[in-house]
């Protein structure tokens, strides 16, 4: 948890959403529309992006791990290092169908697509 | 993670956020004003309650660990097992003071006061 520093570093959940997400070459993909968590366990499940306006293929939700937003100050918002053709082949869904149920699929899915070691196996 | 089923229970931030909090005897004592997430782990790091009205002493912010929160349906929010008096003597402070920072103190204070095992010794 202590960064390099010694120190965690806190954010609130509302300062998270809304933030708008940029790929690495600096161009607008989507914003953070939620975050979701887990009521069994402490853990961020994933954010929830939208994409929609950038893919130009309607409104769609894609389950990101926690741990691949990098906020970066001089962008004004999280950066991620998906080209184009990456993230229009990620794991996206309905908010209703991310929201529903367990979560689990979908969150094995989008570990598993970007390639992050589950949390849960820690 | 899993729970006694072997399933998740996932749930939006934007859910929890503005959820009424009632004590044992089902009075209503605040809401949940936010959560305070980790940017270096995958963990939550705490729910903020706001007590103000209950406790009359001006809108407080509470840091309370994330599992002390049950949602019970009957009740239409959440209710954690605390008296008046122990909700009084419950670390407090501004918003800005809880999102200032790192917030390691507070996240200590809270999971002491609850007596909730550290999710950062696990």
């Amino acid at each position: 948890m202590p960064t390099a520093t010694g120190h965690t570093t806190a954010i609130r959940a509302t300062r998270v959403i809304g933030t708008d997400v940029y790929n690495a070459n600096h161009q607008k993909i989507g914003e953070i529309e939620d975050i979701m968590l887990d009521k069994s366990s402490n853990n961020i499940m994933f954010a929830v992006i939208s994409f929609g306006g950038f893919l130009g293929i309607g409104e769609k939700y894609h389950p990101v791990p926690w741990s691949i937003l990098d906020y970066e100050k001089d962008a004004g918002g999280y950066v991620v290092g998906l080209s184009k053709d990456q993230l229009k082949a990620a794991p996206a869904h309905s908010l209703s169908d991310l929201a529903g149920g367990d979560g689990q699929r979908h969150l094995s899915d989008a570990f598993n697509y970007y390639k992050v070691p589950p949390y849960w196996n820690a």
